[in-house]
């Protein structure tokens, strides 16, 4: 899906752009907010909602390089039992990124605090706007009209951006490679700037390879999310699926020693 | 932890055992039960308790050798970001068993029904027991008697065998290597077939290394319970943190094509 020398292409532009590795403590200037009590971000579900795509050597990536070789170790007709070991790019389908991903300290998946990973969900759509540009970057104002039919984000929520991309995957309109680069949506760096300053938000979720759109260069939207102590998630399914207000996001993120991030289980109770 | 040989006599001795392979379907006959609604098995929350290890290179394993490697392919300092390649072995560290583990066909855990990873948890305490016998096997009269004390299990649950064992995860103790094998505590055949026959049961969870206990040469409980189309959770942690009942535990099982397993965050809500 990408051309060799991608992966160094990639690397290449983050290494210039390093003037904004420092940027997120900096710019996040506020300590994570307190999460409420769980009974009160937690009704009383009636739905399960799979929001993680199947990860599998075919999904696409950010290196353009498989994100996973399936290895049979074990085949139940020769041995009895079947079993694989997998090598796996942390960041690889559905997945969270993890603070220490884009910063020089910070917490893996490991260290987050378990009742941040069970949180309220706010889906914003901006399925139109992104359809009119696969470069489309969800902005202060989407937030604003979310607000506006659904009242204040609810503390220590997940906001998402639901931008339809996952419907995408299988065609090479999810990644949109060009002579430029990619395009796909992503979240503005304003509007990631104003979930951490405005608002009392732990997780940013986004249904396309990178919380920062396609054509980013400098990555700032990661810059400033992660080293400020939030995670987020990256290549999430199904987002049309679950109310704009009201689900209850699991976070099924592993729990790896050293890790950035990792392949996670979403679900939404709604 | 294992002497040189260990995996091979592990798979041999699974293999001369190949008879119990098409035990699991005959003997368990039923279909699966049916769920109960959401609502009624996943009350209002007020905590969120974590079930899972931190996997690493060090976490015991049933084959004596390293669950999982982490090879660094970016580094913040150099590269402006951090991420690593994992080579794991899917039944690594605290992981789910899904049929097709111990079943010539069967669901991986990208085809479990979303809903079955949302469920009533029930924990059976065999501390003392386990304490005074490390072979030994939760029994059909320690779900008697969790059934005299909080009623019958809930349709559609998950059963835990809470046997201590994750306190030993640091230890010999928790492999239990000797000469003649592996002595840690597991669930015995009768009690699984009780819970397939007699019981709404989905899920069967253990906090050692295996559903069946060490010293098992059949894995007659693996042959038993996978292929009746249920999973398995192994090496769960902090069962003791949880109530015996009323708790809704949360499977973010990886959702990897082909896989027969692997590293689960365990969420429970309490």
């Amino acid at each position: 899906m990408c051309a060799p020398g991608c992966q160094e292409h990639v690397f290449a532009r983050l290494s210039r752009r390093g003037f904004f590795r420092g940027l997120g403590v900096a710019a996040a200037g506020s300590t994570l907010p307190a999460l409420p009590a769980l009974a009160q971000s937690a009704p009383r579900a009636n739905r399960v909602i799979d929001l993680t795509h199947t990860l599998s050597p075919e999904f696409p990536t950010f290196f353009g390089v498989p994100g996973i070789a399936m290895k049979r170790k074990f085949d139940f007709k020769k041995d009895g039992f079947n079993l694989f070991d997998w090598e796996v790019n942390e960041h690889s389908g559905t997945h969270i990124d993890a603070p220490i991903h884009f910063a020089a300290e910070g917490a893996g998946p490991a260290e987050l605090d378990p009742r941040s990973l069970v949180l309220p969900l706010a889906v914003v759509d901006v399925q139109a706007k992104a359809a009119a540009n696969a470069d489309y970057q969800m902005s202060v104002g989407d937030i604003e009209e979310w607000e506006k039919a659904n009242g204040k984000l609810p503390d220590g929520c997940c906001v998402a951006m639901n931008s339809g991309w996952d419907k995408h995957v299988a065609s090479p309109k999810f990644v949109g490679k060009d002579a430029n680069g990619f395009h796909f949506p992503g979240v503005s760096f304003e509007a990631a700037e104003f979930l951490v300053r405005q608002r009392s938000v732990w997780g940013l979720a986004v249904d396309t390879l990178s919380l920062d759109h396609g054509p980013s260069k400098d990555f700032k939207t990661h810059y400033l999310w992660l080293p400020s102590g939030r995670w987020g998630l990256e290549n999430v399914a199904n987002l049309g699926s679950v109310p704009a207000k009201g689900a209850t996001l699991v976070v099924g993120a592993p729990k790896v020693k050293d890790a950035t991030g990792g392949p996670t289980r979403l679900l939404a109770l709604a």
